[in-house]
């Protein structure tokens, strides 16, 4: 077997046997296949796809190709949420409260931000003093005591994964929904948890532009997870503009905890309430969504979900201050308002560029050495559908 | 400008514009563009094609990557031919003494074989004493004495293709008609004729197995030359069998000269004349192909073309004997033959097959630093169409 082979018959046919991708992905990892074939292999995927047995093999091999979590010390059926990335999406931070108040363990792993989109991480680590980087023990134990607990993505964690996505995001690679798949997937299995609720954003903030490429991605990752023997679930959710109002990492904490204490935005209320819903009936909670439905919106109102995102913040050494308006998390020092120059209707909201805009603020990286200010952001006043009159503010940055 | 975007733009246009050509192959020749970077970008044309201006454009910067052969100090309108690589394809070893006999000047400048079609500098370097490495004022001295020259491609020419054809054979890169073309057409601007005729091969050892992709890589290549400013000619010929009956380096320079000597197979003698009649033509010694054709049958039949080869080996310090059935050329020590085990008639060879068979034996190589050995080769006894018997000699080998 050689590599040459390899990127001819993908490039061919689409399709490679299980032997062929172990061979791939233990050469893209160990760095015995230079980075030029990987390069050109990616492109010929880019091109020509890659089946679903090959699409899961990728996924499953990847995820082999360095630890696995193992959270069977973690008592109860684990799930997992991963977003495909979208602006101003803080749901993590809604949903994992939520499903951790129903009794449901939440052992999440998440990345950093890249790009326009924002990560789970660096939004939580706007919280003063919140800790990210726990031991494995500490991580298990956490999640025993309070049901949640939310960790950085470190060590050896799907190298083969980070380095065939270095490569295709310098070879015009990433649009690819076999690879995009597998590398999500790759990192959700290889996360441990027993069941996952996939949210694929759709519209001009998402990577996936359009209704049938998102609704391809979500069958393709869902077809891996099963494929992999996992509990899998896919949502697809709207990001032709940003959810709720804010956007910026500090910002969107407060967001959320005005959402958990009842004044939150309706699109990040009801996404989150969706994505919670789904991942207790994959608990096995709830036979029926409608059920599960009700059971968060109940734990969202009764105020069980707010204390349970207090627990975890203290847990994880993070202060928040109830007295303050804001909680006590860092505050831009200038606030500048977008007036509109005339009267109408929201037509439409250039989510890729208000991403893009915060992102070149500071929330954001552009490359992944960058470092970031949780203070800076944007929120909007007005979305799709309101009405604006000449001189009021459409967002304040 | 940089190379993640002209990647991007290639993969979804098929198009570029002439500074982002000179980009590309400016950091290909200087190794400023990493190889991976020039493996998904030559991947991305594979599948996406390169339109007629960036094809010739692509052509164009990669001649100017290195040096350009001058040849104004050799007398008169200068030819070049080409051959796209074949099975047993001696024609160069008869058409440059024929173009030369007709005082057209020939100034050659051939490569090596690799894979399975020979190459014309390996089979002129079977006579014994030939030297293919002179200096560049010897070989013009020669041309302008005798009116023919050869020598190997070497120094610094064309440096940006040598660098992508090494790249594209290890990528799966390399059956991309923009991408032979500009390959070809580089190397041929650089060489530095006036006029150049093309003899592109089709059929099953042929690289284009069908009439369609030959006739568009021939297509391809006279846009290249004519926006180049050169006369370009395009001839299409037969690869479903070897050419003539000899495979191997010596014994394909034993078949040339007895072609020159009257007793050539009928094919190799009809597609040499044809490219010869095709060069005088360019050369506007005919207005006429017929009368062209006349010229060089008559300059095959009197002697005069036999009677250059010898002078130009002569000065190229080979060593023929005259006295010698076959010439003082090197010998396999064991000739095996290859029998029909039943009667019929011959319906189809593999042309590919013997190709490979005979770069096995040690004719050609597989890898560029492989050697050679000149003696070794095969003799068809039978042809497409041919009647055998059971028990009949079909080849030697």
């Amino acid at each position: 077997m050689n590599m040459e082979e390899i990127i001819v018959k993908t490039r061919d046919s689409g399709s490679l046997n299980r032997e062929e991708i172990d061979f791939l992905v233990q050469g893209i990892s160990q760095g015995s296949i230079p980075d030029y074939q990987i390069a050109a292999w990616a492109m010929a995927v880019y091109f020509r796809g890659l089946d679903a047995e090959a699409t899961r093999d990728l996924a499953l091999s990847m995820a082999h190709s360095g630890d696995i979590m193992d959270l069977s010390e973690i008592e109860g059926y684990k799930v997992d949420k991963h977003s495909t990335g979208g602006v101003g999406d803080k749901t993590t931070m809604v949903v994992i409260p939520l499903v951790a108040a129903a009794g449901v363990p939440v052992a999440k792993i998440s990345g950093r931000g890249l790009g326009h989109t924002g990560g789970t991480i660096d939004k939580f680590e706007a919280i003063p003093g919140f800790q990210v980087e726990l031991d494995k023990k500490a991580f298990v134990a956490q999640v025993n005591k309070i049901k949640a607990a939310l960790i950085s993505q470190s060590g050896n964690l799907v190298p083969a994964d980070k380095k065939l996505y270095a490569l295709r995001d310098v070879t015009g690679t990433v649009d690819s929904i076999p690879l995009i798949a597998s590398s999500i997937m790759s990192k959700k299995l290889a996360a441990g948890a027993d069941g996952i609720v996939l949210d694929v954003k759709v519209g001009s903030g998402a990577f996936m532009k359009n209704l049938d490429k998102a609704r391809q991605l979500a069958q393709t990752m869902v077809s891996i997870g099963h494929g992999a023997n996992k509990d899998v679930v896919a949502v697809l959710s709207d990001m032709d503009q940003p959810l709720g109002q804010a956007v910026g990492n500090a910002l969107e904490v407060a967001e959320a905890l005005a959402t958990l204490n009842g004044q939150g935005p309706k699109d990040l209320i009801e996404l989150s309430l969706h994505l919670a819903a789904h991942m207790l009936q994959l608990a096995g909670q709830h036979q029926d969504f409608t059920a599960a439905y009700q059971h968060v919106s109940h734990l969202l109102r009764s105020g069980a979900a707010l204390q349970k995102f207090k627990e975890m913040v203290q847990e994880q050494k993070g202060r928040l201050l109830s007295a303050d308006q804001y909680y006590g998390l860092p505050r831009a020092p200038v606030q500048y308002p977008v007036l509109s120059e005339q009267k109408g209707f929201v037509r439409a909201i250039d989510c890729e560029g208000i991403g893009r805009t915060v992102m070149q603020l500071g929330a954001g990286r552009a490359r992944m050495d960058d470092t970031i200010d949780p203070a800076v952001g944007l929120i909007l006043d007005k979305k799709r559908g309101d009405r604006i009159l000449k001189g009021e503010t459409l967002a304040v940055i």
